[in-house]
């Protein structure tokens, strides 16, 4: 029987699925399967300031990248990442959570260790994560050593299908433990999805097909779990096969290439452009792609769409108008779909549109002041096709509904888990997972104050994204919620300009394989002019990092978040 | 009947229990509540960075004034104090925690509203406290309004009475609800412990009292729950009437007036100074007042004192060797023991101690270098009396152990949780708890990053703290631990000595009830001299705060620590 180190074991399963960072924070329940990520010369570690942010920098590398990692240490460490995972749980995306334990033998005997309750119970935080995980374990060879091998391939199996946080407790013993192996085991790891059953699907197929054949105005409407499920590839097979007029939901931004002639923009119930909302609403038939009706993803349930027109292709059901047909889940229906439509659809009544909403950009007001409306109609003069953009909850996250952006962008935002903060670690993560890409990050002042440590491990490992770090002196999404001029809602200023000087940009570093980033803009922007002055700089400067202090008037917000707060004023 | 505004009627039962100041972040389920906290004259809102950060400040100051509060918002506010509020039930330290929830009608139609996990499940944050808390509760006035009344009350009896956090859900709409009360609920509320069995007590007492008085060597070690019950009085007449050694447990310390004649040291088996670690072992009887045989507060499980000679009082049970007297705890037991003691003791065997061997000062090596031998020795020419202690786990914690500090020092540190980066929160947390008294925060520069922000809510608030920034490269403890020179145990430095300048000390401040610190010190001191200049300026400005960037040779520890390290090898 051959062996494996099982630390090294669960270091391969990463890599095969794709993973070349891992985030986290060192501890001293987790450093000997620390020592087998640095020794590995094909994975990079992430060096975190804390465990929110790493977490934070996992999920937004998973949604680049597909999967994403994280290790913490026993109780403090895995604690402090519960947010962070809690929000990859809502917002369905895949993060391994690795966490170093006590050694075999204290769990055992329930020694009163450091980082426990005090009280012997070594298995409490793991309950806890069994709320927001999907699978979750404590690795153990007692009975057999092929116990923990099958467990860790069990919970990475949950992780890739579910698309959703598990929890693997690692026992700091056993971290390089020599155990047996199957060989079977050490072939990478098969993960099927289960098909959808044959004669359900064959039966939805067969109304879904009539119904697209019979419409007159059909639309498709792309949203979250079309990105989660990854049918990326589809929907766009799907707007060229139909030319049926597409628009996103907010959490759909970015599942749709947006420079096609029949895409339309992004529909949100009452927070929508108003022309979007009135085509919405003659379509007579409805193809809803991963849908995902959160209150902030519909204009606050101002979606109000009728069921009699929608086909909804969910993860692992299809619902056509009131009939549910389960199991069939949209990675296996939409291509069979798409297949059999019929090759020449019937003519539909979308005749003459007007160009989309939100091609037709909104004059700004004229004045030096930087005001959202300027904000987000001047960015699209700057920014590249394949950009990622990481939107903070808050204003940027409603500023970027409309945002025309060039092809194949990638957006990040939690509209629906909306933890304040994520953003900064989230753009870490996916300005990790592919450092081809270019990163742009839209923060608040608010927000940026609660992770802002990170941009310390973007500086500490190379990283270029360009922040924008939209300075409007104190909570303003709050202050148009609730207590405008409350104490409350503000804070301290900071000299958020000098951010990388504090942080150490200059400084020398301290570890063998660093690379520091390399300072491009770092100031702050008063005027248009000036904004459009730093950003010329940042356009040419693409393998630099940036930092562009953006002062806007207090109060000052996005129409659609202004729509938004009128919709929840009385959640 | 009368009635009152619930958010009021919590708030005024906070003030009851003896605060004038509540952490938190912002939420947009909990604003109202906020409302109610700034309306106030009498309380002070923490205005913290993060929620991390307002739990860690929560407990910090509950350990000065006997209760804290926190704050949060559902969810993504709630989780992110959740390593915090475990800190405070493992350490035992009463915190309320109060969660701002979604509406009562949209909990109960399981609306997908944002901060949830898009299944409808309102319960779910709060069964993961029930893990970290001795009380929870969703407030409710659905059946009755006084539900709500009584709810509160229960769960702030648990905290006094168990000294351990509580969890509060408060829907935001009951905010601002008046409910009808009864006469009764609106007088103070009324915590009594419950009595000890009278019998039992009256058998333990004659146990005890009949071996003190047999003793030839007998001594007191007291410990983390000592201070947890708050009988430090009682300590303090303990050694008065007789007269005994008496020693602390690292997390003891702060339990005894050092300065007393009959005080002799930190027990903490192996890692004691030796001449303490002699006498301890010479004892024939030992008073254990709040016994936690934790491996930091054991040097690693190495206290091995034999139960024979052990006489121990806990919270609600004392042990008398090998039998157990259930139900008699310290608060009512000791009292009686101290009135109860004889007379005239019978004059025990300790005969010409030495000077304690903490008092007998380690001569630095004659170097400019900063050392921890060097650091932890000189501190004592410049503590005041009734100083706050902040130590972060790592270096500092230990450090600490034989710190010669003047009379009624409060020493705080998470000897048991060891969470790094809660000493910044803890701090701040202390210095709001007594404005008259001084705060020494010692903290590591790994530590510092975690929870940084911090410092920014006390610029904000006008708090005085006296920072020492230990910087000794990278996570030192870690490094001593495990992977000495691997990169993972190294990040990004940062210009630490120019926080204050970064984060807005300079700036103006935007919130009216705000009060600015004023700057004391701030910079980097390279060597003993420098130190001692700056030491200079921190004593004569009491009313600033101030910032000493301590640079330090990497690798170098206390001695405590690396006694420590070699217990732990095998951990």
């Amino acid at each position: 029987m051959p062996t494996i180190n099982l630390g090294k074991f669960l270091v391969n399963r990463l890599k095969e699925l794709g993973l070349d960072t891992i985030f986290g924070v060192p501890g001293d329940y987790n450093m000997p399967f620390l020592d087998v990520i640095e020794d590995d010369p094909e994975l990079k570690w992430g060096n975190n300031a804390n465990e929110l942010n790493a977490s934070y920098a996992a999920d937004g590398y998973a949604r680049v990248r597909g999967i994403g990692a994280v290790v913490t240490t026993f109780g403090v460490g895995e604690l402090s990442a519960c947010n962070g995972i809690a929000g990859s749980f809502s917002e369905m995306v895949p993060v391994v959570h690795i966490v170093g334990t006590p050694n075999t033998k204290s769990q055992a005997s329930g020694a009163l260790l450091h980082h426990t309750l005090g009280n012997g119970n070594f298995r409490v935080f793991q309950q806890m994560f069994a709320e927001i995980t999907v699978a979750n374990t404590q690795l153990s060879i007692a009975n057999s050593t092929l116990h923990a091998i099958r467990e860790i391939d069990r919970c990475l199996t949950e992780c890739m299908l579910r698309r959703r946080p598990v929890y693997i407790g690692f026992p700091i013993d056993l971290m390089s433990a020599e155990v047996d192996v199957s060989e079977s085991d050490l072939q990478p790891l098969q993960i099927q999805r289960p098909k959808n059953p044959e004669n359900t699907q064959a039966s939805c197929l067969k109304f879904v097909l009539q119904e697209i054949e019979r419409a007159k105005k059909p639309i498709i409407i792309v949203d979250a779990c079309a990105i989660r499920n990854e049918v990326q590839a589809d929907v766009e097979r799907l707007m060229d096969k139909t030319g049926f007029p597409t628009y996103v939901a907010p959490m759909g931004k970015g599942a749709v290439h947006e420079a096609k002639s029949n895409y339309r923009g992004c529909y949100a119930g009452t927070v929508s452009l108003e022309q979007v909302a009135e085509e919405v609403h003659q379509a007579d038939l409805i193809l809803e792609i991963g849908s995902l009706q959160s209150d902030f993803n519909t204009g606050g349930f101002s979606y109000n769409l009728d069921k009699e027109k929608i086909i909804a292709f969910h993860t692992s059901l299809t619902s056509v108008f009131h009939a549910t047909f389960e199991g069939v889940g949209m990675n296996e229906f939409l291509p069979l779909v798409i297949d059999n439509l019929p090759k020449s659809l019937t003519e539909t009544d979308w005749k003459d549109l007007p160009p989309p909403a939100h091609t037709q950009s909104i004059q700004p007001e004229d004045a030096p002041v930087i005001t959202h409306n300027y904000l987000w109609n001047k960015l699209s003069d700057y920014l590249e096709p394949r950009s990622i953009i990481v939107s903070e909850t808050g204003t940027a996250e409603f500023g970027v509904f409309n945002l025309r952006a060039p092809h194949d962008c990638k957006y990040i935002s939690q509209v629906l888990w909306g933890s304040i903060g994520y953003s900064v670690g989230g753009a870490t993560g996916a300005a990790a997972a592919d450092r081809s890409r270019r990163v742009y990050l839209f923060v608040g002042d608010g927000s940026f104050q609660m992770t802002a440590q990170e941009v310390s491990s973007m500086l500490h490992t190379g990283l270029t994204p360009v922040i924008f770090l939209l300075n409007n002196n104190g909570y303003t999404i709050e202050k148009l919620i609730h207590g405008k001029h409350r104490d409350y809602n503000n804070y301290q200023m900071w000299k958020y300009a000098d951010t990388f000087k504090y942080m150490g940009a200059e400084l020398e570093i301290n570890t063998k394989n660093a690379r520091q980033s390399v300072v491009g803009y770092q100031g702050k922007v008063n005027t248009r002019e000036e904004f459009e002055k730093a950003m010329e700089q940042v356009k040419q400067q693409s393998n630099k990092i940036h930092f562009i202090e953006v002062i806007m008037p207090q109060f000052d917000a996005p129409r659609e978040l202004l729509l938004q707060v009128a919709t929840s004023e009385n959640r």
